[in-house]
């Protein structure tokens, strides 16, 4: 089953969700325009509008409340991609060229500045300020998982659990929350949005790590850029801080790592990705990530046994097989 | 008369507003919190929540309130200088190391990302998402207006109204909402509002103008960085324009801009800044910022005759006179 099966019955409110994300990044601003509009035109699954809608069932969904929610979220992950390319000193994306490849930093700066305005700007068009409330929340502790990520580069003595804390802030939290506002929008019961919100989250936190042993197994064509990108840019993922305890190997991966490092972003990252695949690392970082989907899948046990709560399921099983 | 005489009155208040900047930015991420009280501690005017607590004062005065918008706006100043900083590639502000320079543009970009989501996470503890909606779309004319001047870098041709346009962007409007959202919080009257904003607005405007020659005619020690480095970034202000109006010296100053241009930021200011102070375009400059502050005053016509309306009319003399 592809992803865009389980979309299917939301075909016609994702495709005016998509042309709103469209309309709501065009400004007279030229190199603005552009810089935003190539980004959205590469694409990305759309998972957390698509999240937003499906929870919108949940209550009385009204299309017209749930874009103000839908577009926001996605402006947010696009904009927290243009400064993390900036960041990563990323070329590519997807396949494409990121927005600070194409034009430059300083573009790529304001450009991801834009956007989070821009996505403020829509939100706060609806009356609830706690929608606003949870929105820049889940901002802020996003900036806070992104100089995390920055502060370990490299670190490899940090902990699993540093790990974990950091993909929360990082990737958890917005997909947590695109679940949690598409209910608290349609004013679904209290309940319900608690219950969208651990779901998202789970599902979140498998997504990032699939995605992390994905950077390590796929190749560039599958990955629209160089495997094992993580690695150069210092970001120690799941499987290698569960590889590095391995006795066995852990010297040598100690050691490529810091060839790496000291490579400054040009290494061959050929031999660490040899060695993380031929260890224990990514079995079990996977396993980790079945976890998660068990739990976001427990999570829905209360929702009536319906399309909305099947394709909750179906999506969480996609993420959660993504790899086999 | 200084500053600090005409917000005596307030002492207290602006005090309490200060205590909480700092704890605003308290965060257990140690570069975070260091980058940004290391920016809050470079100080500053502070003449944006000075605005809300005046304009405060037409209505129900309310300083817990207040701080939700004058903490907001302040902290979008500050993340503004932080972004502002790694474009300009400057080293110092008001003589301190920037936070790119005492770390590097990651971190910076990030304390800025930071700052923005916090300043959010607070102004939306307010119920009313009429503030929450007037600060966002400031946010977002900020950031085209940085776009805009990032566009007009060492644009000769372009003409008075463009630089207009864009330091209403980049500086008057979130003066203007200092004082608007003073006024909206402490539910003053809807004109009241707007005649705040308008002041806001002229005052803001006549700040950058007199900020722009400033940068021309100060020292470095005036200035807390050297003088010139609006016109090494090229950013070509409005006593610049209005000298290149001058047939004698037009060909000169476009040459030495165009020197300035290729030397990449590393140019020798000396005699274009010579040109300039010879030129009309500083007496035209100040000019055009003594009638913003006319109108500024102006639009003060309807408040009562208090305290409020001479302080509001003291600062605006202030930011009128502060070359003389």
């Amino acid at each position: 089953m592809k992803l865009m099966d389980i979309y299917a019955r939301l075909r016609g409110d994702i495709s005016y969700i998509e042309k709103e994300l469209e309309r709501s990044i065009d400004t007279e601003h030229a190199v603005l325009n552009e810089a935003s509009l190539h980004l959205l035109k590469a694409g990305g699954k759309r998972i957390r509008p698509v999240f937003v809608l499906l929870a919108g069932e949940l209550g009385t969904y009204d299309l017209e409340r749930l874009k103000r929610v839908a577009v926001p979220l996605e402006l947010i992950h696009m904009a927290s991609l243009v400064h993390d390319d900036v960041i990563d000193n990323a070329n590519t994306r997807r396949g494409q060229l990121t927005v600070k490849s194409k034009w430059d930093n300083r573009v790529a700066m304001y450009t991801g500045d834009y956007i989070y305005a821009k996505a403020l700007t829509i939100v706060t068009q609806l009356e609830n300020p706690v929608i606003h409330r949870i929105l820049s929340k889940a901002m802020l502790e996003m900036c806070i998982g992104e100089m995390e990520q920055i502060r370990d580069f490299f670190n490899t003595e940090q902990t699993v659990r540093n790990y974990l804390l950091r993909i929360r802030r990082k990737t958890a939290l917005l997909i947590a929350i695109s679940c949690q506002l598409g209910a608290v929008a349609s004013e679904a019961k209290p309940e319900l949005a608690r219950r969208m919100y651990n779901f998202g989250y789970n599902v979140g936190m498998a997504f990032q790590i699939r995605d992390d042993i994905l950077d390590l197994l796929g190749t560039e064509k599958q990955l629209g850029k160089p495997p094992g990108s993580d690695m150069r840019q210092g970001n120690i993922t799941l499987p290698v801080l569960f590889a590095l305890q391995e006795s066995s190997i852990r010297e040598e991966l100690l050691h490529e790592i810091s060839t790496i490092r000291d490579a400054d972003g040009q290494a061959d990252t050929y031999r660490v990705i040899q060695l993380i695949r031929g260890s224990k690392g990514v079995d079990r970082a996977d396993a980790m990530a079945a976890k998660y989907i068990e739990k976001a899948i427990a999570a829905l046990d209360i929702l009536p046994d319906n399309k909305t709560r099947k394709n909750f399921k179906d999506i969480a099983h996609f993420i959660g097989k993504r790899l086999h």
